[in-house]
């Protein structure tokens, strides 16, 4: 039941990203670069969150779509400028050469620009075709914004950059990880209840929920890049530790920090319950991204 | 009396980029590096375009405001990525030492990324906070959109790249103008006349004349590279020619492109004609542009 549901929102991303990408235009280069990225075997974890939660509040999913895969053509470009040589000069990203290793730097850099922006000309064209839902799209835009920008993945990566090799507080690292990782996972969510035409306290009953699940996602990741297998994994276990990146393991353990992602993910769950019957499927889908092996 | 305007206008962009951009906030870096680049001496043009467009059609200059600085903001994104090493690898930008020459590669892209995200900030805040003005706003930040992405701004940068040290025919050169100058300028001008709620027919004349100038602006910009003074131009003269590029001058020679230029603006400024005197300041600064020395 879970999984199936799961796959059917997954389906309709996949096919919304290819009437997005799928243009055959000059240059022809800059399109092939961007599909590439898009189309490299993410789970559209963001988009699904962003669908669901305007499923849960009754809303249109077909409205919502656009929405959802604006926030995965963006999630890609922060991944793209991410890989890149002048940052974390990674080869590998879900078992493949990063987009800079196939393409080139330059093209890379423009492929990452070219998705930020085709994020923005789908919202914007979709607030436009649809004027009866004016405020509900700028209101899912604002959230994706916000999170994008200095305030949330921009200013996570900056402090990331400027960290390597440095121990880190608890503190500290929450901030990173608050800003880089949880922001565009609470935004998918606020995005999608907004599309729903949410109330301002479904709204942060809702941020409360992603907050909490989008630190767990992040613990997790610094948990199976230690104890990870790296076929699954699709990228060399261990490679925070050669990055000089310093992780929740570092400060808490494997144990500790397995403990940590339960806790999170209880506590979020939790918040779900306000919801009743109809927040099953994020239910199912917080306590999947604890279970998650990739 | 044209001085004074332009000047006013400027001084108007200037002030609302400070209240954009003056923020204090951790990581206090990359508000830093943006800043560095937006405040180094642009002369404003794309969003004074913007703002006189909307003046012509009797629009609010206050709520083109925010709009022109978006596009601002966007532009010095693009010049920031532009002079990157994997792109032209240039160390100077109007006499000053390139974004990353002075905070290095990593926060310059993530500067460049961050000024792109909050021109789109600025244009869906200004959208929510003025809902009598939806429609306007969105139809703006559409035109901006198109031409910042892959059918404008970016397209061209590719097609740019790829075509260093390439002899190319005036229709390609063309073409890596006309996306990588003109598409913005032409979105400047169309993006004030909605803010003025511009009929289509409004709109598509000031496109023409906007391409026409956008494309006389460039070939000005390759006449400077060859004859201008390194001082003024606060760059090296001859650098096309040092990276490789082909210009307008190397097809027709300075005399002709000088022709062409002041050919492209006449005709330009008899589009503007349709307009009755109201753009006499337009017109002043299509002549302005022809005359400038930097």
């Amino acid at each position: 039941m879970f999984k199936e549901k799961f796959k059917n929102l997954q389906q309709m991303v996949e096919e919304e990203l290819h009437r997005i990408l799928d243009v055959q235009e000059k240059p022809e280069i800059i399109y092939e670069a961007m599909r590439y990225s898009v189309f490299a075997g993410g789970k559209r974890l963001r988009p699904v969150l962003c669908l669901s939660a305007c499923e849960l509040l009754g809303g249109d999913l077909k409205k919502a779509l656009p929405v959802a895969c604006s926030i995965e053509l963006i999630h890609t470009y922060s991944l793209i400028h991410d890989d890149l040589p002048a940052m974390d000069n990674d080869d590998l990203r879900r078992g493949k050469p990063t987009n800079h290793k196939v393409f080139g730097e330059a093209i890379a850099i423009l492929a990452g620009d070219g998705l930020l922006n085709l994020g923005y000309e789908v919202l914007i064209r979709h607030a436009l075709e649809n004027p009866e839902d004016y405020e509900k799209i700028l209101k899912a835009a604002n959230e994706i914004a916000t999170a994008s920008g200095c305030k949330g993945i921009i200013g996570g990566q900056v402090e990331d950059i400027l960290s390597q090799n440095t121990e880190l507080t608890y503190e500290e690292l929450k901030y990173i990880h608050e800003h880089k990782t949880a922001a565009l996972i609470e935004a998918s969510v606020c995005a999608g209840a907004h599309m729903a035409g949410a109330s301002e306290k479904e709204v942060e009953l809702l941020r409360e929920y992603a907050g909490l699940i989008g630190l767990a996602f992040q613990i997790k990741d610094d948990i199976l890049d230690v104890i990870g297998d790296e076929k699954t994994l699709g990228k060399k276990v261990g490679s925070d530790r050669e990055k000089g990146k310093f992780t929740f393991v570092n400060i808490f353990g494997v144990e500790k920090s397995q403990e940590m992602v339960k806790e999170l993910t209880d506590e979020a769950i939790k918040i779900l319950d306000t919801f009743g019957e109809r927040a099953q499927f994020l239910k199912d889908l917080s306590n999947y991204l604890i279970e998650r092996v990739n």
